[in-house]
């Protein structure tokens, strides 16, 4: 029986799966981060050999002699040719290991390196077509058409441009806070809601919360939903700022359906990440819209997790001359 | 006859005047960085007394017994009561400082610790009444009218709302200059124009430079003038930036305006910063602006550097009970 592994590498931790050519889970590991451009790359092949090894032993109970005929890793920000040389090193590293328990039976074409979005599409439809908005921290929307044609759009970073994020929601969020604050826009709960939250004497000690804690990226993006209950609450000022995440999301969306997918033709879209789970009606905006546009399209939230999508990818190299 | 001295602490460099009690310069000293909520008070302490030190030796060549009556320290990011109390703590280091070859004769009213808006305002305009709108690296909106009253808009930094700063230019363009990229905004000659000044193969390789050379806020706005030329150019897309930027800036000013001053009121508003330098005639649209709303106001660039307008408060603090 072949085995594969599907991992999904992240900032916060790594997931990996062993399926076997059936795909069902034998096992499942987990370990921490791997974005091996923020924490290098040996911890970054720590994270992944832990998280392997944790998913093998599980694995174990139902099996022994546990070869591994592929894998696939799917990494965020991984896309560049230089990137991919860079995970080729730590697939190296992990077939030389001694301390997983299992052997390796993997040629150049079943060794798949990937980035993150691709793997979220995959395990989210289950199937490597459909396009994935994906809008957690950062935001990003993929696309693959039938033919294996991919677009991208957006993903460009929290500075650069993850439009509709929950950390461009929280910024914005802040920001207008600010400007009421200062009585140069209307006003809005959004003071106090962030007061409160952030147990702030003034909203002014945001200055100090934001740039004085080292606060980063994620703990700003964290502050998102503070925006959307004010929104959900019916505030005018926070509405429009989901509103507006809404439109870019909606706009990206689009772009992708426009450049891969025909007229009439059928496809799933699946929304994945906290901004999702709003409760001011963005999912609903998002799916209305994107109907009313695409009426062949079908919104969906993920029916596995993007390891799952990792697995399906190197089990279908198994199959494939090609993806 | 009486001595003071001016000082400006900023991000980048620090100045130091020592004027006599006629407002002559006698004296002119620049030293390294003293924004001590980065780089700490010792470093802080360090450059004021180096900046003191020179402007001092210079003022030898004209007189000695050099007797200082009054300082005014102005900083960025200094107004909250625990920021004063720390730069007071640098005066006194200064006092007992035995390197500074001159003789202190401070009452404490005659230390005043201000933020950097005002000292700007201050040299600006020459006078301590008017409304300062800085929009360099960051922007800040800050008057003063003839009854001592203040109002403040913006300033919340780079990522709260330094709105029409040269950081939120340089961004808003990279922005739109890879929405363009992706396909789903305006097609823009800011995608060539990054390109060519920072000698990028792709535009995707924005990513390389702003997110892993580690660049900094003030790297980023140095970006600026790239978006300007091209709305010089007439691109459209970076034209909509300039004058979004403009437009913030003229609602900050003329939320400051009728908080502070009367109709009919006159009123000079100083322009600081490397925005007002723009090819793209932001400054022009500014000053229309605010000429048609307020016309009692008058737009000048300013007259004296902050140095000179700490002096001034310095010099004020010697004749008047209160600013």
């Amino acid at each position: 029986m072949s085995y594969v592994l599907g991992i999904d590498g992240g900032g916060s931790k790594t997931v990996c799966l062993l399926i076997d050519d059936k795909g069902k889970v034998l096992g499942r590991g987990e370990a921490g981060a791997s974005n091996y451009q923020s924490i290098g790359t040996k911890a970054t092949l720590l994270s992944i050999q832990s998280a392997i090894y944790t998913a093998v032993v599980e694995a174990q109970k139902l099996t022994d002699n546990i070869k591994i005929e592929a894998i696939c890793i799917g990494l965020a920000g991984v896309g560049r040719p230089e990137d991919i040389e860079v995970v080729k090193g730590i697939v190296q590293e992990l077939k030389n290991s001694s301390l997983l328990p299992i052997t390796w039976k993997l040629s150049a074409s079943n060794i798949i390196i990937c980035h993150d979005a691709l793997i979220a599409l995959v395990g989210g439809v289950g199937y490597p077509v459909g396009i994935v908005v994906a809008a957690g921290t950062g935001s990003i929307v993929f696309g693959r058409n039938h033919n294996g044609q991919t677009k991208r759009v957006g993903g460009w970073g929290y500075l650069l441009g993850d439009e509709g994020s929950a950390y461009q929601i929280a910024v914005a969020g802040m920001q207008a806070a600010l400007k009421a604050y200062d009585g140069r826009e209307m006003s809005t709960s959004l003071v106090e809601a962030f007061k409160q939250s952030l147990e702030l004497a003034t909203i002014e000690d945001l200055i100090e919360v934001i740039y004085r804690r080292g606060w980063g990226v994620k703990e700003i993006a964290a502050l998102a939903p503070i925006v959307d209950n004010v929104a959900a609450y019916g505030d005018e000022v926070a509405q429009k700022i989901i509103d507006d995440a809404a439109k870019e999301l909606i706009k990206a969306t689009s772009t992708v359906i426009e450049a891969l997918f025909s007229n009439n033709e059928r496809f799933e879209v699946v929304t994945t990440g906290s901004v999702w789970q709003g409760k001011s009606r963005i999912h609903d905006k998002f799916t209305a819209s994107v109907l009313t546009m695409f009426p062949s399209a079908k919104v969906i939230f993920p029916r596995h997790e993007p390891a799952l999508g990792a697995g399906l990818l190197a089990l279908q190299s198994l199959t494939l001359p090609n993806l």
